[in-house]
């Protein structure tokens, strides 16, 4: 009798649910429920509005989605939940809120259901930022040494600065809380008995380390005499690697998903930590690469190495026995979706519409018309700032070369080959760093559907590309983990590697570099560098300064 | 009995005549004549290909439109031409062309027809490239002193490097011709009785210079034997200033005029040079700016000083008594242009539509309502490469400063305030030289038709500018030469400053720098300097790197 595990991917907009075969990881069906109050980032459920950089979720959208996908799946799949062995989730992070010690979020009460510091902060909730800004300032002053695992500096994303902000602006809801809590890690303590947290979010956005814990008491009595023993108390949950088993549903959980009792749960995870085990990546060597709005980088290896400008290092983060490492470029699929909704002369839409074409393809076509090197252009990914290696979100993009001939589409092929020269500087920041890479694994949305992007990546870093097979990376990741949960008496896997190797799969189509064109982009890729750093490095601050002047202005 | 001059602007494709009162420059009528042969960039009139780069003219097109322009001014403004009492002209420089010593073009004849080095070469023909390398390289290994007068580097627009064009490739014409001669001059010598060339070309385009004459024959012999003695003989002809008579009709120039035998007519002139009297300028001090596709500056001083970048330095070259100073940017309008045409997107050009606007008023309009500062963008303005003050073509376009929130008018606003930056940059130039500048006066479309470029143009320099009245200022320039060839006695004038004083205007409304925008504009400006300095003197010259990159490709 075939068994089954479901993993559930809680995106930014909805929850993905995955159906997959516990031992094959072969997929029988999937679905999508999105979130009813989406995004809060101008209002509240009663109409109080919101400040900028704002961002909450409400944690009922999670518990709506998680009775509505589990049923549905199983019926798409003509699967009964007799022979599902086991559940896993993915979440964004750091996705976080305040909860009773019952598991209750603070906001389901009428007291404090119109105080905004309730409710889910969402990851790109970006209020924080002077928090973290003091916490960088005195961990900088105090050469703490956990800094430098974060390349040197840590998000305003993150769990402490959010938690700083409650203290600071909602007292009240600080000292009431129990525990400030990923959601993800919120969900799996509602499906099983126990409140944990799981190692993948505690070490990439929680500063946890395990083997020196968390920050010292010293530094945190230091930032703010509230927070000495915050690690023992609101933040004190105990913390265990994501491809462990979190617990089995309790009648709780089983009124939650709508499975049996007993059913096993594996911790959660990081959404994009999950694409790891999806792309069969189970050492160093390969690098998994998310092409979405952003660019995200997750590599493997034995060792911990101090690494400049990275987003974090975490040891048994992603898989047992290796340190994960992750990088970011900040802006990727969004450079182009920014050109092509503020760059493309009418006459293109026109001569699109003409062919039948919508712009994108219309422009992907343009571009792949050009050989490497031909516009003249070389650009710097920065519209967004620079995560990596940089980490600096005060920088800025740049165009240099443009003539009276310059065509949009040689700006539109300068914008991707940037944001690829963004990855290969990533790739040698590891590489010079002690940790070689020699292969790409590619996941999300662009993976998929742009051939132009694919090969100019493999193109400028000169590497073989593979593309996940699934669409689900993340959600096929979640159902691996819960094999392992499972184990193998029950159908599943007692190890996590056997489970990668036979669930995980890439297509067979692999992107390989046109030596032509890595040649030609090798001498673009030394004037993206020296860009690069007399920009980025302080050979010259103009981004910063023309900020500050607009910032003055506006 | 009120007196009549006539001026004629003989531009790239037509021919423009202006009929204005000889005392007060009051316009009476105009009208135009669009070259049959336009420009010949593709084919000789006989069908024989041109290559790239080539750009030329057939002289009779200047005929017919001198037999046309005349009579139809006249006969427009009702008056007789009892009643002039002088015509002047202005034309392209240098454009220029091989003649026998009765005046014939050597392409009337039958024999040379199909040879493409037989006809005018028009300013903008730039196969002589080489040439000039020649001449500048040898000019720099000689270390002649005459190099500095062109701000270090001569253009291949120039009458020697196309003379030794014509000699390299067409030696029967070389050898046939008796004078290389600028089309403006030829005209005049029609007209009147002797052939003289005017000192506006001569000493712009000609390498003459009123006290130390041409280049020595020991540095035209070493560039080649063949050039030793060109300055006596087929580019020997003497050399009077553009403000002075070159003598009355004879009876060919009246017949190719349709006015009165005996009618005085004044030394040719540069077109761009002819719009100083006109836009009343009379001394040091006050910058006559030319906005067109490409940018135009020049200054009046008592001294000649070496100025790095410019494109000339000529004595008696605009007015008695001073130095006439010309600097140039390679691209003003057409950056513009090139905007609008490739880069602005679908739904700006409906909303434009929707609001009855072409697009580029939309534009204007949308780039108005931003201030100075507030977009974060800094742009070089180096599309088609920078004359002044680097000389260097192949420099190319830069913007920095995007971020995912850059809009179209923002890049648009950036590229208007960068070609101001670039006319600061001259002006500057001109000061730290010793020739200050406190005042502007702009003529050219973009003057009349654009009234943010001229008040950002106003912001960044922080002068008052004032635009040149008429709409037809060269042929105005003409008038007024002529008006002083013809002497008091007709009822013109005997001194050349009483008649710019008199004749010359410019509108009442004056471009104001706005106090805020000039601040802003200032820490701008030092943006811009620095990126200037680092891209166009060495510091990075990923420009040039790129365009051979670009060139090995194509």
């Amino acid at each position: 009798m075939a068994k089954y595990v479901i993993g559930i991917d809680f995106g930014t907009l909805s929850a993905r649910a995955l159906l997959v075969h516990a031992k094959t990881g072969e997929e029988i069906a999937s679905c999508e429920y999105k979130y009813p109050h989406g995004v809060m980032d101008e209002k509240l459920p009663n109409g109080k509005k919101l400040d900028i950089d704002w961002a909450l979720q409400h944690p009922q959208d999670y518990l709506d989605a998680l009775a509505r996908v589990v049923p549905r799946v199983l019926k798409i799949g003509e699967v009964s939940k007799d022979d599902v062995i086991g559940i896993g989730i993915d979440f964004t992070a750091c996705t976080i809120l305040p909860v009773f010690k019952d598991g209750t979020p603070l906001c389901f009460l009428a007291e404090f259901m119109s105080n905004e510091h309730s409710y889910v902060k969402l990851w790109k909730h970006h209020a924080a930022q002077d928090k973290a800004n003091r916490i960088n300032d005195l961990a900088n002053e105090r050469d703490e040494n956990w800094l430098i695992r974060y390349g040197g500096k840590i998000s305003s994303e993150w769990a402490l600065p959010k938690l700083m902000e409650v203290m600071d602006e909602a007292p009240e809801i600080f000292e009431k809380m129990d525990y400030f809590i990923e959601a993800g890690d919120w969900l799996t303590w509602l499906m099983c008995e126990d409140a944990k947290v799981n190692a993948c979010c505690a070490g990439y956005k929680g500063l946890w380390n395990k083997r020196e814990g968390y920050p010292s008491k010293e530094f945190l009595k230091q930032l703010d005499p509230r927070l000495e023993n915050i690690y023992e108390t609101k933040l004190g949950l105990p913390v265990y690697p994501s491809y462990t088993r979190a617990g089995t549903l309790t009648e709780r959980g089983a009124k939650l998903t709508t499975l049996n009792v007993g059913t096993p749960v594996s911790m959660a995870n990081i959404d994009g930590h999950a694409c790891l085990p999806a792309a069969r990546i189970t050492g160093p060597g390969k690098m998994l690469l998310i092409l979405g709005t952003s660019y995200v980088h997750k590599v493997l290896h034995s060792d911990e190495m101090p690494i400049p400008g990275i987003c974090g290092v975490v040891e048994d983060g992603i898989l047992p026995g290796f340190y994960g490492y992750e990088a970011g470029q900040c802006g990727g699929g969004d450079h182009f979706a920014w050109f092509i909704e503020n760059n493309v002369p009418y006459k293109y839409y026109e001569e699109a519409k003409n062919h039948g074409m919508d712009i994108y393809a219309y422009m992907r076509q343009k571009a792949s018309l050009l050989k490497a090197g031909e516009s003249g252009l070389v650009a710097l990914d920065w519209w967004n700032g620079n995560r990596s290696v940089l980490v600096d979100a005060d920088l800025s993009g740049l165009v240099v070369g443009m003539t009276l001939r310059t065509k949009p589409e040689e700006v539109y092929r300068a914008l991707i080959e940037a944001t690829a020269f963004g990855t290969k500087t990533i790739i040698d920041n590891f590489k010079i760093s002690g940790i070689p890479i020699t292969e790409i694994v590619a996941a999300g949305g662009i993976a998929k559907k742009d051939p132009l992007i694919m090969q100019i990546l493999s193109d400028v870093t000169n590497m073989p590309i593979s593309v996940v097979h699934t669409s689900y990376a993340s959600a096929l990741g979640s159902a691996i983990y819960a094999s392992v949960a499972a184990g193998s008496k029950l159908g599943g896997y007692d190890d996590v590697y056997e489970a990668i190797g036979n669930m995980g799969k890439v297509d067979d189509f692999v992107y390989k570099p046109n030596p032509e064109n890595a040649k030609t982009y090798t001498k673009l890729y030394e004037e993206y560098k020296l860009l690069h750093d007399y920009f980025g490095r302080g050979g010259n601050d103009v981004m910063k300064r023309l900020k500050n002047i607009a910032k003055e202005i506006n």
